[in-house]
């Protein structure tokens, strides 16, 4: 059977070049890189080689770069470091489509004391800067914003809100997460404060992932104990994932221009297709300002994991607009903050190339997905219902 | 040249039937166990049966594993959860020779707002029980005590501590990263709530680790974000490093009657000739309470980082007791806790073997040792001195 994997915003293949970067460092060179002997083979040097790489990616320098265990971490961390930095701020700005990580950490902190303001989006996904302006205030300590959004691709406008950031003094936390490897960046350009990065989303290993801090942001460390990281994250260095996020990262740099034609090429005719095909059918997002990988195609009157049970039969590995990871078979929030009616948002499909992907597989696509939506629509009540009062 | 290590206890070689556990993890099956649909060939499934190796390593069922990135995660999201989950009181109980994991997080906690008592210990290691029980008062939210020291290898008395606090509904932590795949460990007859382990320390990745929670035991994340692991820690599941951690337990599981005997017939070789061998030199801890590997012997009037780089010619692996990580030229926080005195403190050694080491490797330090001690102390002017008086 094929295996056509579009869910590259999921999580992604490991490049091969990254596992063989990797893999002398589990059985033939495993020291710690903070013991005093040289076994291991300069471990130091190979981890500094690595920073460098993930800092070229990003237009920094290395020493603004700390290594995590995920996205997640990075996430906790950036916002632990702006907090504890300004302590008698107590208001926090984010927007209502941020991923998990994000949103379920403010909720938390709106528990415990913070005053957490949760900027809107409009049908497209789109913030209102006005809107953001106005809700800055002389109590804000931090503003986190996603740079592209995980489920639609939608891009947010990080340079602006940077420039408004920094005139007015205020810590700029974006999770890049989704946006690092697909899109250029270049930190020299956009001043953002802290960035997070995962080393799964580019093709690099699971369990390793990076926090950019710009030189001069104050800092203090959420995981805390030993003197690595300089002080700045306890814990044993994770050395092959380490090197293996740093060869993604210089492998990620070589593609960016292969996502930016030939894979939004395949991510255009992929929508276009579908949309043609298959009546009742839209993107979700702005079209125009998305990531070059991602298109959410709502299907409406069906539902999500009823496509992707069906497309998993042909091979073909997707998501769904809806939070499955939460058991809940509510639509996504991020759907729903976009105003995407009921009907659409719970039969949304994230298809997420990535450099891998081929035409051939799009085409397969393309071929198997109307007839599981016209199959599907047969048994929805709802389309029988919608049909017949059309 | 040879390449002797003898540096287990800071980190280990990955095991070859562990990488190759993994290899099919990060090219082939690498999908996100999250997801909906089945690409990447069963991971949950495999993550289940990595869970149920780890847990059987230690008595526990496997719903009592959370899965983490390495020991001072498992460390901070214990001592976290346990202060959570008992919010009113304000006091801890720890030993003065933690790991620094522990060690830095408690005296950061006793800046913010909590009592922190640090049991002292006698000059081979021991906490006295007494002593132990004295510090206990309505107020103490949670004990964390390890359950072998990593510089010493000496033994902590956690079933006796674990009994104790049962019976005061005390919540009780042990950091038992030195401890697990050394020694037999059954949950089912020490009953500590929380234990902490590490991938790297027994034969399996870095960047992995784990943290029994007994059931019944209050649980608040650390790690806050998406749904994994049953909303206990969010970060995408780093699949290859916990199927390696499972592989790990499994092999180490087989590995301890060899550890328990040959491997421990190697240390107290290794240790007799060389204090046989070496004028004023001594065993750091109590001998016969120790873990099986692992041997700190002080070699009194020398510096314990002159040592290591004069073995470092010879291709021998091993530590000093001092804290070089931190840059600093203190001797080891434990060693001064027992009383050791400077002048033995700064030229202890620790070795710490496993079950790779070999005898012909132990003849080979025993050879290479005594040497480079007398002449470093040629060089000493605190030898000189000692010796004049002597």
């Amino acid at each position: 059977m094929k295996n056509v994997y579009l869910d590259n915003n999921a999580t992604t293949r490991v490049a091969p070049e990254v596992v063989e970067a990797m893999l002398p460092y589990f059985s033939d060179f495993y020291g710690n890189p903070s013991s005093m002997h040289s076994f291991g083979g300069n471990l130091g040097l190979k981890v500094r080689e690595a920073r460098a790489r993930i800092a070229a990616l990003l237009g920094a320098q290395p020493e603004e770069i700390l290594l995590t265990s995920g996205g997640t971490e990075s996430d906790a961390t950036a916002i632990h470091a702006a907090l504890a930095a300004y302590p008698h701020k107590r208001h926090i700005v984010t927007t209502r489509v941020e991923h998990p990580a994000i949103k379920n950490l403010f909720e938390q902190y709106g528990k415990n004391g913070y005053r957490v303001t949760f900027i809107p989006v409009d049908c497209e996904g789109r913030i209102d800067l006005d809107e953001f302006r106005a809700s800055l205030s002389e109590d804000t300590a931090v503003v986190s914003m996603m740079w592209a959004n995980n489920e639609t691709g939608v891009l947010f406008p990080v340079d602006e809100v940077a420039a408004e950031l920094k005139a007015r003094g205020i810590v700029f936390h974006t999770d890049a997460v989704q946006a690092v490897g697909k899109i250029p960046i270049d930190l020299t350009r956009t001043d953002v404060d802290l960035l997070s990065l995962s080393g799964h989303k580019l093709h690099g290993p699971k369990g390793i992932g990076a926090l950019y801090i710009r030189k001069g942001t104050k800092f203090k460390p959420f995981m805390v104990g030993g003197h690595q990281e300089h002080g700045r994250r306890a814990g044993t260095e994770n050395v092959p994932g380490i090197i293996g996020l740093g060869k993604a990262c210089e492998l990620a740099a070589g593609k960016l221009n292969d996502i930016d034609t030939r894979v939004r090429g395949l991510r255009d005719r992929l929508e276009n297709a579908l949309l043609e095909a298959v009546p009742q059918s839209m993107i979700n997002g702005e079209r125009a300002n998305r990531l070059p990988n991602t298109t959410s195609i709502a299907f409406e009157y069906v539902e999500g994991e009823a496509i992707l049970l069906m497309m998993n039969e042909h091979g073909i590995a997707a998501s769904s607009g809806s939070a499955c990871t939460s058991g809940s078979l509510e639509p996504s929030h991020v759907l729903r903050a976009m105003g995407i009616p009921f009907t659409a948002a719970h039969g949304s499909i994230r298809f997420s190339l990535s450099h891998y992907t081929t035409a051939e597989e799009i085409e397969f696509v393309i071929e198997k997905m109307p007839p599981i939506i016209a199959r599907l629509r047969q048994m929805s009540p709802f389309w029988q219902k919608a049909a017949q009062s059309g």
